[in-house]
């Protein structure tokens, strides 16, 4: 997605090797009109896939997912990282751990949400090592519903996750795919306008 | 804001005289269609005042604020509750005490995402006690912003912080303004049509 990458060669910051800072327009402030055109190219890139729900974790998946239930007129269900008092019993949980936050959170679903046979299409902002996807996925299992495919808006291909998920069969589409981090250098995996 | 209440109605459920349980289709499975309508609602609720930006909490608060920011053309910034690796210096900070939750979160905003001389519009899902959104007015004035107003998707009008945040001056706008919560009963302050 050709705007999306702009959008990251222009505001976003290689902090390190692994570490890409997009919170101009992703993860703290976000640009409402390049979520609406995530939505649409993720509705595109899942053309003719059978989905009833979108799975995202929260904060940051929040956004586009929003924008892509809009597109796909389906409902959108955000697992979150710790229990509250409203939400107690009947739940599907997964563990996620965060190299970035060094910390491993207990992300939750109520059951009722998704339902044995539904086709869920997983949202996130980044995939990396995969934690959070498998988190999402080993969520989705568990209540019986399928996978329909995993949405990713930035997949850091040096990292494992996003081959592992595709060498497991599972529908990948990252609208940025990062081929490298350095100091003050983004490289991109296809070079080849799409 | 009938459409809302109507859905309050229909899949609200009062857990307590202080609780209200909206996980159908704002704070954990959430409808886009209805956060359209949201966002179209607080630009008519706010039209004439001027805004440069969005400011919300994670992560009830970002639907709503997304669809709001795209309707006004400005970018939102969603608060923090905790530090990531990646957010570190200049920050801007305010305490919070969630009583659903029962804990004090932290929460930050990078500073450059607010200047001095923005006209910041305050939005969150819930107003009870107004403890979210007077640490989010807080952020706004340490930031040498002016907080354009304060719009709430559902204000519990029998809980302090509506009231307060209106005799303080600010220009709040709340989409359903519940009047009491019982058994299984949900009432609103205002039964005219809007």
């Amino acid at each position: 997605m050709e705007l999306l990458k702009d959008r990251i060669i222009k505001d976003g910051t290689a902090l390190s090797e692994t570490v890409l800072k997009v919170d101009q327009f992703l993860n703290h402030q976000i640009d409402p009109v390049l979520m609406v055109e995530i939505g649409k190219e993720f509705k595109t890139r899942f053309e003719g896939v059978k989905i009833d729900k979108i799975l995202t974790l929260e904060s940051s998946g929040i956004a586009p997912s929003v924008m892509t239930g809009l597109e796909l007129s389906v409902p959108v269900v955000f697992a979150r990282k710790r229990k509250s008092l409203t939400l107690t019993d009947g739940l599907l949980t997964a563990d996620v751990y965060s190299y970035t936050k060094q910390e491993t959170n207990n992300i939750a679903v109520a059951e009722k949400f998704i339902q044995p046979g539904d086709n869920v299409l997983i949202i996130d902002d980044f995939l990396a090592n995969g934690e959070a996807a498998n988190a999402l996925i080993h969520i989705v299992k568990k209540a019986e519903a399928t996978v329909a495919g995993v949405g990713i808006v930035i997949e850091k291909s040096f990292q494992k996750g996003g081959n592992e998920l595709r060498e497991a069969g599972y529908h990948v589409e990252s609208l940025a795919r990062i081929r490298s981090l350095g100091a003050g250098e983004i490289k991109f995996v296809d070079e080849v306008k799409n």
